[in-house]
């Protein structure tokens, strides 16, 4: 009999479309910050056991239609809709905290130091991985030397990764395991091994670099996932609930599937296919991929056109205006570009090509206008540029006009400004890092932050995008200020767009009845204090659906 | 044998396209903001004696090519284009100084005591003319009477007009001198008299307040002439160079010609024809008025759709959230504004038309729809609409896609956000003064104070435009914080904004090689200081043609 009454109740909670047998949650604020435009603040949220949203509007209202539920009184702390970086690397993340942190090394010295202290805890033999540095902070500003490591490891081989990724330097011994004679004049494809006197120097910039990470020992299949799940738990506990991972190989999205199906996915992976690999084809074979716990998806092919401007790998129109004769590198050829971005079309699958140069951007664009032909402007297609950092005159309103997202990461303006405009000049900057520009053209930005590159605190990132400035503040008023974008652009970006640009705004991105209860409680309000104070504030606690899945202690 | 020299030389002046017999002057600074997207920032700029840019770049170069300049060093004050203010009404400030200033009063007893005070220098007889009162900013909220005037004025007419220019207040023998019997139960056209018991009580909402102006006894031409040159002087006190007057008369118009014929313009006047009467018949017999002196043009036709929200004349779709019933006035009949706009497109002048309800935007965009078809799109006619406070969801987007102007005045968001989510409940407010959603729809925002009923100090426009708090700076964070500015957009819809919206932006709004030395000197960075410091900016001098019209003391 009871079981009867039970089963009644059911259908009719799945006939009024609650589930009235579900516990419900009613979350009290000062202040709820929705991002849906019709109804942008609210102070109470309702979601059922599932974690959807039943019910947004003011707390008496919504204690009395839901009299039974669990109470959550986040008092004076303000939520927002949980974080998506759209750009970033979770493994990436989690193997710098497996491997030695050299970001802000004041000088050769600095790095030293970290790198010992590091290899304390290493077996004897095993490689040294470090990543983070960049010539740019220290006093010499030239690219170091493998001698700079011989002398302190001349055994143990040492690979350390720039902090933009985009160039390593290897001591003597890491060379030594390369098969390949590094000597001569010869170079890779998209890369470049730098030598002196035809030997070798230690830095291998872009392409080159696979030259070196070929040679390292695989790794074990425990310590990468530990280095997802170290990836996901740093986010977390940044206020992320959601990260496009830009550059997930068919292995480690099998490793991403494990983890969902052991329900050890803390938030939601939009994972990119790494360039035209097995990845994509088994997205074309199989159809888009989603993982019904809903945490998991990958429906996205990501490219990279070039390198990057800080090693001054990013394939440029004109030379570098501090490197004359450097146009910079085209990682994947344009012929390549087309191949792939066409073969993506005929699966129906989004592409998003990293394009930092103005050259990189312009191929890409001519490819995506190419590959899309009617259907840019006809179809729901979402291909994005990851970065468009530099951007011609005649290519900054083509991402509007293709309905191309530009997906980009303000701290990376903020790590560049000492040094972007000594790449290239007082003309192009002024289409470098254009977020004004790009949205008064009528292109949607979707923010992220490139972690590790830059680090996964999105706080940074709505700072960065708000004021320009570094953590001093500096330049006073920000650099280039009519690029700015408002602290509410910025919660956008890394929010509801990023969530567009992930095809998931329907389901995430806004706290809106129906959509998942992904939410950050924020002891500040960031649309009610100074830009300035967007670096300080403090998360109390991050929810996906409707579930803490950080608490700060 | 000297003038054949001097005729020589200015051959070779015009071939050469600068005068270089002309004076050069080179102003230093420690910034100067161009607003020109490809050089934002200089150091220096030069200018001849016509006030024409010649050079813009770093203080060296430029001193170097004009070594014979005049030098104007500024110091450590930073340098932006003339502020322009979009919509404002140069007579109005101007009688605004020559009657009583209720702006701020607290209550009753305080316009009196104003009142009073003021009368003292009025020879008897004269009537008494205020402008500024608002009841809302008094304890009980509600419209005075003419029986609160006339204890202390039996005899002086006493007419005051609302802060909005919407409604009026009149005394007893204020109402004596109006021919018509105001009692009864008719209503004038597109107006309302407040009556109780029959009786008028001395309001006089909208077209209702024709009925007192047309009983004052008319203006001398010296007072008018004197209110133009009193309100110029007062916009050039606070950094504008230039001003569009929304509705300016025949009369007017050849007013501020006799002006601009003594060279007594400080600044640029673009009149609009006040609505479909003599100046707009002009316009169409004679074609677009400029005047040699670059200093006066007209070309628009400003028409009034409807009335204001405070006095919730405003025309609105569904009714007043705070007035059951009430929807509000069209001050112009949709077929009236149909014939002037239809009117307007013939003879090739743009239209401008208040609207601040949605109902009344909806029949300004039909309109425009109607009256421009094809031409929304495929010419350049810059239509505009005057306020456009608030939008229906459906309206909102269609701006951008007829290429319709939003002139919006940051400060009207500020004034009224006390009481219009009362006015137009939770739903609407979502289209009121929704900079941000029209910026990010397509629209171009022209900004500008609508002064005497804000006040002319464009600082307040760019500080309310970035902040949405008021002068307190409150409520925290601002007022629907979503839809502010950042700086920079604010000082472009003053600037190069502005000027588009007036056909100008070829000569001003920004500086730039062969446009006109208009700009402003300022003590601080506007856009190197925090949004709040805007209020407080300082204005050292303005510069129009490159002479300076106001230096502070």
């Amino acid at each position: 009999m009871r079981k009867l009454v039970w089963a009644v109740s059911a259908a009719l909670a799945v006939m009024s479309g609650t589930a009235l047998g579900a516990k419900v949650t009613v979350l009290t604020a000062a202040k709820i910050h929705t991002l849906e435009t019709a109804h942008p603040t609210a102070q109470a949220m309702a979601f059922d056991d599932t974690g959807r949203i039943l019910a947004l509007g003011d707390a008496a209202t919504l204690g009395k239609r839901y009299p039974k539920a669990t109470r959550l009184d986040v008092g004076n702390a303000t939520v927002i809709p949980g974080l998506i970086d759209a750009h970033a690397h979770v493994s990436g993340l989690g193997m710098t905290m497996l491997s030695a942190d050299l970001v802000g090394a004041d000088d050769k010295q600095d790095v030293l130091q970290r790198l010992q202290a590091f290899a304390k805890q290493l077996p004897a033999g095993a490689w040294l991985i470090g990543r983070g540095w960049d010539q740019n902070d220290w006093p010499e500003k030239r690219f170091p030397t493998a001698a700079d490591l011989d002398a302190a490891f001349p055994d143990r081989p040492v690979w350390l990764e720039r902090i933009d990724g985009h160039a390593g330097w290897a001591n003597t011994a890491a060379m030594r395991a390369v098969k390949r004679d590094l000597s001569g004049d010869w170079q890779p494809d998209g890369g470049r091994i730098e030598r002196a006197g035809g030997k070798a120097t230690g830095i291998f910039v872009d392409g080159a670099m696979s030259l070196v990470d070929q040679a390292r020992p695989p790794l074990d299949e425990a310590t990468a996932e530990r280095a997802l799940s170290l990836g996901m738990q740093s986010a977390v506990e940044h206020g992320l609930t959601g990260v496009h991972d830009a550059g997930v190989s068919l292995a480690e999205l099998k490793r991403y599937q494990r983890l969902a199906d052991r329900g050890a996915m803390p938030l939601r992976i939009t994972a990119m296919a790494d360039g035209n690999n097995e990845a994509l084809e088994s997205l074309c074979a199989n159809g888009l991929y989603a993982h019904p716990s809903g945490r998991l998806k990958m429906r996205t092919l990501k490219l990279y056109a070039d390198g990057a401007l800080g090693s001054r790998g990013a394939a440029m129109l004109q030379e570098y205006s501090d490197d004359h004769g450097n146009l910079g590198l085209m990682v994947t050829s344009p012929e390549q570009i087309a191949v792939a971005v066409e073969k993506a079309k005929r699966c129906g699958v989004q592409v998003a090509t990293h394009a930092i140069g103005d050259r990189g951007n312009h191929v890409v664009l001519e490819a995506y206008a190419k590959a899309l032909g009617n259907d840019a402007t006809t179809t729901d297609h979402r291909w994005r540029i990851e970065h468009a950092q530099v951007l011609s005159k005649q290519d900054l309103p083509r991402l509007a006009q293709l309905h191309v997202i530009a997906s980009m990461q303000p701290t990376h303006a903020t790590s560049d400004m000492p040094w972007a405009q000594d790449r290239v000049g007082a003309e192009r900057i002024i289409g470098a890092y254009a977020w004004r520009q790009l949205r008064d053209s009528g292109a949607r930005l979707a923010l992220g932050s490139d972690f590790p590159v830059e680090s996964v605190d999105p706080r940074f990132g709505l700072y960065a995008a708000a004021t320009r400035a570094d953590a001093q503040g500096l330049p006073a008023g920000g650099w280039f200020p009519q690029e700015k974008l408002t602290a509410f652009e910025a919660l956008r970006g890394f929010t509801l767009d990023a969530a567009y640009a992930g095809f998931a705004e329907n389901e995430v991105g806004s706290l809106e009845v129906g959509k998942r209860a992904d939410f950050v409680v924020l002891t500040e309000d960031p649309l009610a204090i100074a830009p300035s104070g967007l670096r300080n504030l403090s998360v109390q606690a991050t929810y996906v659906d409707g579930e803490a899945v950080y608490r700060a202690k």
